[in-house]
């Protein structure tokens, strides 16, 4: 477990180009933490009976939930696609709903994924030396559609909270998927 | 003036090496906006009488001020001395006084000064790959003791709020001076 004092200033190093911390841990998700969440069930089920890739790493420094702190870190998402869509994070609204996130992009190539409670969807590029703004209410979910890992810088309010369940019950209404070598944005036939 | 839509996601570029943006334009502080903030008055003037170097600019996006949203950009310090007293942001407490505020130090080399109402200081390198963590009720400001810019992307709580005023008038206890080449912490014989 990463401990840092956060009534007190510090400092940890995220590389600028890969994202990895020499002074931290990462937690990791791997396909099978989030296998439900693709909708080709049965690519899913057949790359699980040989292997359990490792989808992304991103880093918890064990920021309190209190009240004007900032909770910050990487996100290390990789290449690569279950059936047609896109390796991608879990995603997730905030408990506090009306609050926001900042995206910094180091190195790699995807999308942000966001939809708000009453259906509409906003999909960004993540592109290298760009932030992405996350506007209040939406949920948000990271897609690599590159050949590289994709890294991203984050910063949120500590008390925000995850509300991964409503994602992991309904789902997202759109995906991404790969046709003819490009990515493309169609309804998730798996939305409830 | 920059304008943004913060009631939906957008995108801005900031180079991750000279963290300027080709989509927004900086706020600049020039010596003439901050020469009572140096210790060696009769130096600040002296520059003054023939020039008013650029010390610092930075981006201010105009981010709503309001619950649950997220400020952020990039500032660069130029380095230089007036006297022996190394380029300096003005440094600031926020209004809201126990919010914390996010730096990734993306090039350069420099300190960051904190200190809290109750006259703590603490001190910390400002290095290329790592992120600084600015504690709840401390205020900081940002030195450039290298050769080169001083490179930062900040990240604080949009409703924190700028309170310069303090600093201003009372100065800071602590000052970052060159000594025989080298950054030095002395006490600031300007403070009151």
């Amino acid at each position: 477990m990463n401990s840092f004092d956060w009534d007190h200033s510090f400092t940890v190093d995220f590389d600028l180009q890969n994202g990895f911390s020499r002074s931290a841990e990462t937690t990791k998700r791997y396909l099978s933490n989030m296998k439900d969440m693709y909708y080709d069930q049965n690519a899913a089920k057949d790359i699980l009976k040989k292997d359990d890739p490792l989808i992304y790493e991103f880093y918890e420094l064990g920021c309190p939930e209190r009240e004007g702190d900032l909770a910050f870190g990487t996100t290390i998402l990789y290449p690569g696609v279950i059936g047609s869509e896109y390796y991608m994070t879990k995603g997730h609204f905030h408990t506090k709903l009306a609050t926001s996130e900042m995206y910094y992009t180091l190195s790699g190539e995807g999308f942000m994924v966001m939809e708000n409670p009453e259906g509409d969807t906003e999909t960004r590029p993540l592109v290298k030396g760009e932030v992405l703004y996350v506007p209040r209410r939406y949920a948000h979910r990271t897609v690599n559609t590159g050949k590289t890992p994709l890294v991203v810088f984050f910063t949120f309010q500590a008390d925000a909270g995850h509300d991964y369940g409503t994602i992991e019950t309904k789902g997202y209404r759109k995906m991404l998927i790969e046709k003819n070598g490009k990515p493309e944005l169609t309804d998730n036939p798996r939305w409830s």
